[in-house]
């Protein structure tokens, strides 16, 4: 029986939240309806954050509204503070992803609130989300380094985990959120992370800013991590920064475990089909890098 | 002190093989010394090949006499066969790479004669380049998987390379040619090899074609590969198969072995330039991936 990987397509989120191209709720549900097409069951659907910042994600209670019912799927939403929780838990939502902080200035800048108030918040919603019978995903961002105060401190990193996995978070999430970890780093962090909590509720999340996106993965592989966080079509980065580039696609990371021997229920053809449909909606070349390659080899 | 990792820069020899455009000698000895004055020792500066079949190489004679007196430096050609030897030897070359191959298929294809007759031709070269005091490089392609004859047996690359380093040759290099390997049985190769030989001898040489490059890397360096195969800008990959990549970029792999502490002795920024020197030279769009982010991060 080959070993299973979970993979959390947070393409709908992360990767259309950093497009120009602003989607409707109807095609963001197409966009679903492919990943579920191909065999996605954990997908982060959209995140209920304000409308002004983050345009793309106006709608997000249309979408969950209008999800398909699969057996097992589990949607996830993105909420960043209890106001967000009260509209993802009306809209039906099941699963919350709450973000904490590896550095102070990334949680001044995203919530301007200190990374300690932040984590105070976050378990207060946690508690609540218990009682309501909602999964709760902490992903704890700039897990690496942060783009304002550099370096972050692994020993955070693992406090933070520590933590919230005391208190009871379904999963903790490592996020390299800028794209700046290399494999080294990840292969020792994770390491420790799994060896004091086991990787059932570990996940990881990488960008592939600098290349080294599919290094990481298999770096957290190599540790035992058995989730990881990524974009169809490699969706996300910033469009104003040209070559940024988003998170690490699904693609990739689907066809390298494919190759490594690792089952995750996902079916090539039509996760193509859905990184195309990815691009078509959104306007943009997916950063994708295996594409080609797949596209290539699917027509044999 | 930070442990040293060997890169040589093969983008002179495969990365313009490849290219749609024809260098003139004079142009690529630009290149060449671009990369001497990033702090590159090691390379592949040309090949000594029929010029009907591969014109890009035409006038490797001329290279090689043009070559910049550098300090430590290693410059090395490729050739395929004895008559290749000879030209190599009577222009002045000093390190030759030879091509053994994993597979029947390839071998077939590239010289038109069986893998094990490929071994005596080389092992024969190989005799007379240590008469001749000329340093061998023996690079065994298709080392994990042939566009013909499908995944290669790594029992065979294992015999190839024991017999070669036995023969005396100054390095073998296990050549995933076309970009198809993938990080676990990269590392469990490698593994086994350094294990057997040590690593002073032993180089790899990865592709990106399926964005696996940097996990390569990764997984042999964990192995104890010390030394690599690079290509400035990513050069390479079959002009007439859009989307195919080339070797791994150069500054891709200085940018991450830096990250993690090594030192390559070359310095970043004139990589950088000499990455922006090779897509200007060539007119294509260099396959280094980390490029856009180093940009930005050399002129902060």
């Amino acid at each position: 029986m080959p070993e299973t990987v979970i993979i959390n397509d947070v393409g709908p989120r992360d990767g259309l939240q950093n497009q120009p191209r602003l989607l409707t709720p109807a095609q963001r549900l197409e966009l679903i309806e492919a990943l579920i097409a191909a065999g996605l069951k954990h997908i982060e659907v959209g995140s209920f954050v304000s409308s002004t910042a983050v345009p793309a994600m106006a709608g997000t209670a249309e979408v969950v509204t209008g999800l398909p019912a699969v057996a097992a799927a589990c949607y996830s939403v993105l909420i960043p503070n209890m106001k967000g929780y009260e509209l993802a838990k009306a809209a039906g939502a099941r699963s919350v992803t709450m973000v904490l902080y590896g550095s102070e200035g990334m949680a001044r800048k995203n919530v301007n609130m200190g990374k300690r108030r932040a984590e105070e918040v976050t378990a207060e919603i946690l508690q609540h989300a218990r009682q309501d019978g909602i999964r709760v995903s902490a992903a704890i961002a700039v897990a690496f380094e942060c783009p304002y105060d550099g370096p972050t401190d692994s020993a955070e990193v693992e406090r933070i985990t520590d933590a919230f996995l005391q208190l009871g978070a379904d999963e903790v999430v490592i996020a390299d959120t800028i794209g700046a970890a290399h494999p080294g780093q990840v292969r020792a962090l994770t390491t420790k992370l799994v060896s004091r909590h086991g990787s059932e509720r570990l996940s990881c999340h990488f960008h592939d800013t600098r290349a080294m996106g599919l290094a990481n993965v298999f770096a957290a592989l190599e540790s035992g991590i058995r989730k990881f966080d990524t974009s169809i079509g490699g969706l996300g980065g910033c469009p104003f920064a040209p070559g940024a580039s988003g998170n690490v696609a699904t693609e990739d990371v689907v066809m390298m475990l494919h190759q490594m021997g690792y089952d995750t229920g996902i079916e090539l053809r039509a996760l193509v089909a859905a990184a195309e449909l990815a691009k078509n909606l959104t306007g943009t070349a997916p950063g994708g890098r295996a594409k080609p390659w797949l596209q290539r080899f699917l027509q044999r």
